[in-house]
């Protein structure tokens, strides 16, 4: 089983691999500043619904570890690292207020990053639960308990994602041509994947097939990402545009499509990468099944369709410039939505860590989610 | 009225606007070989189904020029140009069985370039025409048919395709918003357009719209030709990549959309851009229209139904390189078909210059090309 390094926290700073370097660079950079993170995040640095929310907990913790780095005296190196124990510190000159001060402001500054993807708000807010409320903590075990708030997140999403995994590698069967968007593999994720992560589960189970990769304009995570995890993965598979994939399926070449999601409404509704609808709509118009794998922190329930969905509209230039060269006249405008949302209605089923949602409606959404 | 000197005939030689360089350069080529006019069509240096038509019909006419050139002595500075009277010579010396040894040597060249646009095909069947099968003419009246033969073509084709704006004008009512595809304009054409001709006449009959520009991928003729042209006849527009169309059609903003065709069955099935496909399944699963503009020299009534037309599959590496730069990781396969079929029964209108084909069938198909 491969686990890919996207998103960690070693010897008090996050490390990432930078995925708008991928696939020419395997870069991993180190980021010792929570505006820094925060902008990796904007830019796409560090994406994909899960490994934004690791990233934003993580943003939280680099905050505490500066503050902590500032006001102890004499500060060791660094304080916190995912794979060892937390190390003592003379608390004594902190103050809690202070702290939870600048663990606010570093939540509000990550809180702003991406609009869509509801993950980052889940992880900020249980960043949060580790000190609001906690009235009369000492310095130290508050500090404490962010850090291992933010490696519980870590640690949970890893196995969640070997869960979803699990649950849908049974929809993937010998021979199979399998349609993918975006990335939603380890690269989107703590490390293995959701929509990929079933693939690789059903690969890893013995079970041989056949990718189509979109390759997801205007940023092209498909053909950079997605090709590169599957590349590493073994797994046969071949880009193509999304203008390309109506004729895969009207030639009979596409057996499913699978997807991951950045925000699930109450009725089932998913908010994906733009394109993802117009896939949707080729497996309703060819009567092929439409997945959808997301850990159940991508259930936003107080949304209650996907019409309430925030949608990110990213810059033109994403879409007119490419490599830095301007591909469209000078001044041309672009519509560039993040993301678009695909009705339960054309979804076969929702793979989570709990199981499966077949054919999603509120009443299954809200079973399947308080199943947890 | 704004016509494009997209391919032209000129001193001697055939003149094309390299459609590799726009929009960043307007630069008008000369091609003085046949070989280079077929590598021309090869690399999409001119492309559009009537615009191959043309270009092929020209370069015909070039292998004539060179072989004139070569053989009559003393050769004049040139022997052609679209805008002058064909140049008296002595035709002593040339021999017709050899002449039109050169014309079909340059024939089968030009017919292997691409195999879908049946203009392509319909162009080299009528330059020939000029030449098989008139024995015993003198090798001067020969030239001068073949050359009135092609600046027909040239006159005739922009002919059509004013007359294919008119009848479509009607159909692009004030306010609306058009999504088109590709680029079926005057860069794709005689110099005004197929799809976008039939917009350009309704602009010009005063009604003003706004149109959504398909990037269309691998090759951007969306935000690179079509955004140009729009661009320069003042229409406002918006480029968008292709995944995003299914969210626009989503939130009710896209009434209609208007492509151009390659080639169209005897039963009205159509061939056009890859990518077109998917857009017309767009229009039917939210109701919208869908028409295909384009000159009955694009109708190949041999062809019974869209399955038996031929598809020109490009270079993988159209899809995984942009610019010079792998966009993929190194031995990504691509799948790279450059058109798609878009069945009969999705099509609102086929827009020819005799009139409007309506929900097409086998039997309007037949009627509506007996008319011209």
């Amino acid at each position: 089983m491969m686990i890919i390094p996207t998103v960690d926290y070693r010897r008090g700073a996050i490390e990432i691999i930078d995925q708008t370097l991928l696939p020419r660079e395997e870069t991993i950079v180190r980021i010792a500043d929570v505006r820094e993170a925060a902008e990796a995040i904007r830019a796409l640095r560090v994406r994909g619904a899960p490994a934004i929310g690791l990233a934003a907990a993580y943003g939280m913790l680099l905050a505490l570890e500066r503050y902590l780095h500032e006001k102890v005296k004499p500060a060791p190196e660094y304080f916190f690292d995912r794979c060892e124990e937390a190390r003592p510190f003379d608390a004594g000159s902190l103050d809690a207020a202070a702290m939870v001060g600048e663990l606010e402001s570093a939540r509000n500054l990550l809180a702003a990053t991406r609009p869509t993807a509801v993950n980052l708000f889940h992880t900020l807010g249980r960043m949060r639960g580790a000190y609001l409320g906690v009235n009369g903590i000492d310095p130290a075990e508050l500090s404490a308990r962010v850090a291992r708030t933010a490696f519980a997140i870590h640690a949970e999403e890893l196995e969640v994602e070997l869960a979803i995994g699990k649950n849908g590698a049974p929809f993937i069967a010998d021979g199979m041509n399998i349609l993918t968007h975006c990335n939603a593999g380890g690269l989107a994720t703590a490390g293995y994947g959701t929509a990929l992560g079933v693939l690789y589960a059903a690969w890893e189970e013995g079970r041989r097939f056949h990718v189509y990769a979109d390759e997801t304009r205007p940023l092209l995570q498909g053909a950079r990402l997605t090709a590169w995890e599957l590349g590493k993965h073994g797994i046969p598979h071949t880009i193509l545009c999304e203008g390309a994939a109506a004729s895969l399926f009207a030639a009979g070449m596409v057996d499913a499509a699978i997807v991951g999601a950045d925000r699930i409404a109450a009725n089932g509704d998913t908010a994906n990468k733009v394109g993802t609808l117009g896939l949707a709509i080729l497996c309703e118009k060819f009567r092929k099944p439409f997945y959808v794998a997301a850990p159940l922190s991508t259930f936003d329930l107080s949304v209650l369709s996907g019409a309430d969905i925030p949608i990110e509209a990213r810059a033109e230039e994403e879409v007119t410039c490419f490599h830095g060269a301007s591909a469209a006249p000078r001044g041309s405008r672009a519509y560039n939505p993040a993301f678009d949302v695909t009705p339960a209605g054309m979804i076969a089923a929702i793979i989570t860590e709990r199981g499966v949602i077949e054919r999603p409606d509120r009443e299954k959404v809200r079973r399947g989610h308080d199943a947890r």
